[in-house]
């Protein structure tokens, strides 16, 4: 099963197991020039790591990342980046009774139906582990496209019933990591961390959502169709574990609005250009980038593991059986999600700006020119 | 700009713009010895094509498809199949106002911004005429994936504000060619039928949705986490022209329920093996198909070209302009969108069925044995 | 079967079979703003088409094509461009002798073998008829290559044992196009032509070799290790029909070379930059261009299908045949080899051009201004 | 820069440089069931490392390597396999003169002038140590082709004017691991020896070529005619560090044989099929394997590091100078670039046995059925 590679250009590549070994992820594609630093990528990582909180699983990762090629003297060398994470909490004793009898709604039967086998180990593969290693990426992206003017953050804006209020960028920027549901609205993270407790107190989970955007993205990314901007964008975060929903712009809405009320009208900005005076298309008109900030909403069910008695069936022993899963689970995804969602939408960004020519792929401007062959005229840096 | 293929093994790569001389698709990756005509495929591009009925473009496009190679004595030979279909009725001339002032949320600028040119008439590349190339491949899959049992139907399920209540995927497959809308419901069918002509009389357009299912579909297929079989039909949905929004299983809703609420307990199936009690998941479990069926919706935006009057800004006269877009415009997309969507399905499903070694990338059985070498011990259909 | 498509952003992807209704190609990547006609491509496959010499196939195929999609006014849009050339001179009969009695080397046993049927008529799929597509991909590639400042050119430098002297880059351009044999050095062709004529005479068949160069070509393309420019011309050149050697520099003659007789010494150009003193190295190292020409040979084994007599196995009747090919047959193919093997060091080096950053993947330059976005910002052009 | 993956289906990612901290790899794509260990892989890198003789690097790499993933209980879970490999012994101070002085015909300057910037230590990504993770995931491969039947071999059949003798396959099994030289011919390996001592001791270097055999592979393999079997081995061998020409079944020599000395004519084998009287074609025909052996050539030139003095041109202070190259050199590399050349051909194979549906991707059959879910209906090894 191939699966573990995303971006046409900036190219990652993952391997890892929940209780195996390591994790670890190759990125290729980075243009040389880029300073670089293994605290650029763990701040991200401690914003997703286990143990943050009541409300995330308690199991004691430390993932620190260790850079093992493609950084020289602080700065990337456009050759590939390689990453490795240390597993060091693993506890797979809890999971033996569900070796041959699958937990409920999780991936235990799909990859044993599969391959004949699975590293059952808290989920093995298909753990939500494995998005360590794209936080790890979605690093190096982040720091590529800020040196462009491109910004982007997520918050949760659902957890049950309760929804935040409409919040703006700065907003979310400002507020969405003071609180550990990480919604920018304190008065419902408030609620919502309430309504968390009580699931959890139930020895049951809940679901949410996860609104994302991006500022300063330049007209033009995209390669319609199959590869338009929203294309890349729904297979990046449906790749996200446990999403059961996609939504740009309006998403779903979409279905109750007339064309008069969602086009939105064309007028000049102050340089003279054509713009529109609303985004109600979410920043991608045919496939393609607008220029208007990219907004969207990701769904996440309720985590799968939970202490509450489910009904399992042993392919082994041909036995119905009621069984509680006793792990160190979260009781709701989105809140670790926010910077997993984070750095898919980077990783897709910058590959289309190394795509649409935007980003030089072999270097960009940072680095001191120790090495430099700055002057020679094939440079393209200097034409 | 890339974007024109689709599928890892069975690829499909296309051409063409609305009002150029001809549409076009190569499909590589079909196993020989798969019966093929040009009437397989022309059953389902008649299902897409304009002037249909009342809430469809009035352009007259016979789409006659021609398949120029790939096929022999009525059976594919295992090559690539090149199809082309000439455009006929292009009216090129109504679309002149709109050189340099954008139509409101169409891809006009985003077009025109990134290539600094683009082919203007009927919306060029960008105009959804390009799906007559993917109803076309598709056409092929579905054939592919008859054979192996599997079968897919979608429907529309809403337009505006008008829902249909659920419908089985019996009685999908049964009504929901009945009408001109798509509709498997007879009763909400024709309440659609009136809401669009209302619209169309004003002038405007109207949103609506898609809701797709596949039977069928062994345990196995999809390849966590980057390219799932949610993900992927994430991409391919998302590809779809207007399309806003992808959910699959409870969609967006997940984010309300339980993790109770939402696991499907296991019990047996008759033959003694694991099965889910419910199918809240949606036929998908960590990202790999269960053998339940996979189920899903589409939210497509209401059509931007409307006659209503919209705002626009001339890039080349510096002057804001009150337009109407006159042109042949459905004034709602998902009926035409429904053979679509069931393209998108197949597509994704047959290159899953390749990809996990469920189908002979080689050849298939249905042809007769006139160059046969079947008894060549090299041949993997002897084994 | 896949292997149909070449190149990672300027994407070709092909079909048709020798007997069959039309060849065909899809061009994506290929920016915007490039001039170009139907007579650009033309003036290639003239050079490649049957029956432009006695030492060429009698076949007459007048190799028309007609350009689908991806040009307005003249100019290139960014999007796909569909190209189709129709088959017209097809005599299918002359192979009916070997549908089940394969032709000694030729593809008509694996092919037979892999999918249990083939389109028999003149080879099909394994055809070297497909190369038209290629030619015409490459006739692109060249216009865009030129622009650069990239020139490209072969000629056949050995035919047998008959093999011509060097001769310089100017030399071949002057005067590869002069001879029937397509050799640069007169005296050698004349020498070639001589020795086919004896070959085809005795109804038989004979090998030979072309050298490519191309020059103008920066300094850092390709993308080492798997894709280095070596490696990926290796594909190219491999890919070829008939092709049974790859040589790039110093090529087979490196093994007996010592490390300082092959190293080339470093000196500084006029403009103080360094430039290595000789180019034994071939233009790429470490996989990577230097900025020296590039150059190298392709060895073409003698065309299988010959009128002699030869053995053959009736896999239906399982007896032994003597037979003769008698189809319409160049007696050797380097001739008509030459604009193919330019066509693929053409999409090579496109490619790469496109991969590092040289060639702006949305558009070039040359188009007017008409329907121009030049001003905006967000246009990388007015960076 | 990409360049670091190699397979469609049997897919290897690589990182690390010569002198970093470690060298790394992931194969995904590798079915579940095989069983592998450590061990398996060490074997093979213990053939390639430095400091096995006095015709290598005294380098003193022990290369352990260390798998982080996809194994559970000793076999193959289906998933990316993580391997990494220490590096121990980098002196880079040896380096320092040619930090922007290039040596000769080494990848220093193309490199330089593509990134503004390399990791100059030891050749850092440009240097063979690269080679290290493909004779890993070779290892891998060929335990997949093993139970499929398939051998290969590679053996050093010149060095410098020194060439070996034509060796059966079975005496290249034999004797090839005998000698330093890896030559399968005793007397002629003696000789190769003084050969390279000469040359060691005057300081300079020498090149050679390597032949390579597969056994066993059967008919079909290959994507005529982008990806024909042929293609592909080209790309893979022109990969491989130093190599400067390709070739297979007669190579270079097929220029100078007529269609009927190498049409190899068809008889019946002991089983009634048609099956080659001879193997002049190298085992593929048509691009695709024709069930014969698959043969051919790949030439190394000479090292570039020699202690010999040479002229480079220092960029920075615009100096020419006269440098030795100190480091630790290998005087010739085809002896350790066997195993290489092995790696690169079993990984071409493996990922065909896949494409062509001769390997089941989910899983082959090793392992012990503790969580086998055999009795599936949906598993295909019960259809």
């Amino acid at each position: 099963m191939n699966g573990n590679r995303f971006g046409r250009l900036f190219q990652v590549t993952t391997f890892g197991e929940s209780h195996g070994e390591a994790m670890g992820c190759t990125i290729s594609g980075c243009p040389a020039g880029l300073e670089l630093t293994a605290e650029d990528i763990q701040a991200d990582l401690d914003r997703r790591k286990p143990g943050q909180s009541m409300i995330t699983t308690s199991r004691g990762e430390p993932d620190d990342v260790s850079i093992k090629s493609g950084i020289q003297d602080g700065y990337t060398t456009g050759t590939p980046i390689g990453l490795v994470i240390q597993n060091k909490d693993a506890r797979s004793g809890k999971y033996e009774p569900f070796i041959t009898a699958p937990r409920p709604s999780h991936g235990d039967f799909t990859y044993s139906a599969k391959f004949g086998t699975r590293n059952w180990g808290g989920g093995g593969r298909s753990s939500a582990r494995e998005t360590v290693n794209w936080v790890a990426a979605g690093a190096v992206a982040k720091k590529l496209l800020a040196r462009e003017g491109i910004e982007l953050k997520a918050h949760v804006n659902q957890i049950g019933d309760i929804e935040a209020p409409e919040v703006s960028f700065e907003e979310i920027k400002a507020h969405s990591e003071e609180n550990d549901v990480r919604c920018a609205h304190p008065e419902t993270a408030d609620e919502m961390q309430e309504l968390i407790a009580d699931y959890q107190e139930e020895g049951d989970s809940i679901g949410g959502s996860i609104y994302f955007e991006a500022q300063g993205v330049p007209v033009g990314l995209g390669a319609p169709r199959f590869d338009s901007l929203s294309a890349r964008l729904g297979q990046a975060m449906m790749a996200v574990p446990a999403t059961t929903a996609f939504e740009f712009g309006l998403g779903r809405e979409a279905r109750e609005w007339t064309g008069k009320e969602r086009n939105d009208d064309w007028e000049f900005d102050e340089d003279g250009n054509p713009t529109p005076v609303e985004n109600d298309h979410g920043g991608i008109q045919g496939g393609i980038s607008s220029g208007e900030p990219i907004y969207g909403e990701v769904t996440l069910h309720a985590p799968t593991s939970i202490p509450k008695s489910q009904q399992t069936a042993d392919w082994e022993t041909g036995e119905l059986k009621e069984e509680k899963v006793i792990g160190r689970h979260d009781p709701v995804l989105p809140p670790r999600g926010v910077p997993v969602v984070e750095a898919m939408l980077a990783l897709t960004l910058v590959d289309f700006m190394l795509l649409s020519g935007r980003l030089n792929p072999d270097r960009v401007d940072d680095q001191p020119g120790t090495y430099d062959t700055d002057y020679h005229p094939s440079n393209p840096r200097n034409e």
